[in-house]
């Protein structure tokens, strides 16, 4: 079973996922992708995988092809349902069992195609997949928040060709969250707005750093972008909440994401890169603990953070914490803008 | 002029490089080492990089060969020593000028020779310029903190495959460091002992994690390590100040940092690393600003710490802070433990 430590010393939790224990000579296979015929997530492939949680399909029964989005826990999961949440200290250490949940929502049944290949209407499809596992793992009060995330590429961190994402759903709220949530807080508290539509105001003001202006969205690069050509896409909304959005903003969104995709695949030649979801927490308050966020309808919005990951995260930015951008913002959105999608 | 930026929602500073202006077709180079008779760290080409700013040699005139080890301003520096440090709102967010400095040192002459193939008192060659050219930077008051590291291989960020550590001089006291100086604080304040040296008692204690105890130092696999095979090397002695390390205590690590490093790239196979020096800032209080560390020569605990390059940090990391460690570090201790060095 996995673990959660706690290092006292950088006040951060990490997952010891001894379940997947790689020994040394696991890091040592060639990075080559999966060749067709074996993989897990093609058509005709479904008994190689755990049964789905959930499906998009025109017709037939689960476990089966004729799927256009299919969810499956992950076979090999960072963090496990089964059990309780429970802490305890180890000398001058902290761990807790590895509770959480870890699904894989494959995209297409295509092996070949990428995200950015999928029509709009695909898209869609994968969008209403992330809203219902959502919507459906937060019915568990121990699942404090869900991390929706997709590796595109070996570089990125892809174990697996085909097009999918993941979520993890975690017993505590992570770090780049709850930082997140906190300043947003504290900032509505002062002046009574929320900090996001502050900044969507000023991006459009300045337009220097603006990809795409969309009716329902807005892509740009973030002024202070920890790596090259990073972007966020913000709904021009307030919301707080990813799964609150209709289906009729879901396609709008899948249109927003197909430009960002195509326009990334364009100017940097299909480079590996993550997204992540940041969306707020489930608001149902835990038993004996008081709800931290009261706020968060009013002060959170909820955005969707793109990194290509073209450049390594070398020594510096990891004893640091300091980033180093070598591509100003500016200048990647000015190559994004004139992509030609 | 590179320029660090304020992002106020994930409340950190990045540095954005321009300097450096990579442009798309710049990051699809290919991944290959420096031929040897172009590297402008070989002996003979002193010319091809700017003039030493120190240099520990036998005989003969500065920047001309013959040195053992050389350290030089770099040609690229990611932050400069010219000019003020001065920060400004802009609009939602904040910048200020990139100053600081940006040195190489080389650490031997000898092209193909990686760190762990140099001698005891090659090595301890290095660690006396790394002590020096600390001195030397902490009498620029602007410089707030020296972050001083390696990066061994391309997945680790190194773009010139010739051994050589770097030393960025940040304007600001890095995230990573306000943390740990931060908890080291408190927990003084609270219990009157130093939390490193309460970790090494109980790392000595059970053992589990020890790869090597020598004379005066310990190495182990930290109990919540992030990485798989990740490592701290710490001094037995308490001391918040690398640079106070006499010739004799530089040995002594210099010795360490061979067996370890041998002991790497033994198991992992000369894989990537990242080491990093964590030391305390410089004491000297900034005017106008009062010094916050007032308690840190006892507090604080100098070490090294250094992370095997050898998994991708993927979308989960990048956006939840929290970090998937797939090797129990009880079992990576075993593995280096047991290395024949």
């Amino acid at each position: 079973m996995s673990e959660l430590r706690w290092d006292p010393l950088k006040r951060h939790w990490v997952i010891i996922a001894a379940d997947r224990g790689r020994r040394p000579s696991d890091f040592f296979t060639a990075e080559t992708p999966t060749p067709m015929t074996s993989c897990p997530f093609c058509y005709g492939n479904e008994d190689k995988s755990p049964q789905e949680i959930f499906a998009i399909r025109s017709s037939g029964p689960p476990n089966a092809p004729n799927w256009k989005v299919r969810v499956i826990p992950n076979k090999y999961p960072v963090l496990r349902v089964e059990g309780e949440v429970k802490s305890r200290a180890y000398g001058p250490y902290d761990v807790m069992n590895g509770i959480g949940a870890h699904e894989i929502i494959i995209e297409t049944p295509e092996h070949a195609k990428g995200m950015a290949d999928l029509t709009v209407d695909e898209i869609s499809d994968v969008l209403r997949a992330y809203r219902s596992r959502i919507l459906d793992l937060r019915k568990d009060l121990r699942l404090r928040y869900l991390v929706l995330f997709k590796n595109h590429g070996i570089r990125a961190g892809a174990t697996l060709s085909h097009s999918h994402s993941q979520i993890i759903a975690v017993p505590l709220v992570p770090p780049v969250t709850v930082t997140e949530l906190g300043v947003c807080r504290d900032f509505f508290e002062l002046k009574d707005r929320c900090l996001f539509c502050d900044i969507l105001d000023f991006e459009l003001q300045t337009g220097d750093r603006i990809v795409k202006d969309f009716p329902e969205f807005v892509l740009f690069a973030p002024y202070a972008s920890c790596l090259p050509f990073e972007l966020r896409l913000m709904p021009k909304k307030h919301c707080h909440d990813f799964a609150l959005l209709s289906d009729s903003e879901l396609e709008g969104l899948a249109r927003a994401m197909k430009d960002m995709l195509l326009r990334l695949k364009e100017v940097l030649k299909d480079p590996p890169y993550n997204f992540i979801l940041h969306s707020a927490p489930s608001l149902k308050p835990r038993p004996g603990r008081p709800d931290f966020w009261t706020s968060i309808e009013y002060d959170y919005h909820w955005h969707i953070e793109l990194v290509p990951r073209i450049t390594p995260i070398a020594g510096f930015e990891w004893g640091s914490g300091f980033h180093i951008n070598p591509t100003p913002p500016e200048e990647a959105a000015a190559f994004l803008r004139e992509a030609a999608v």
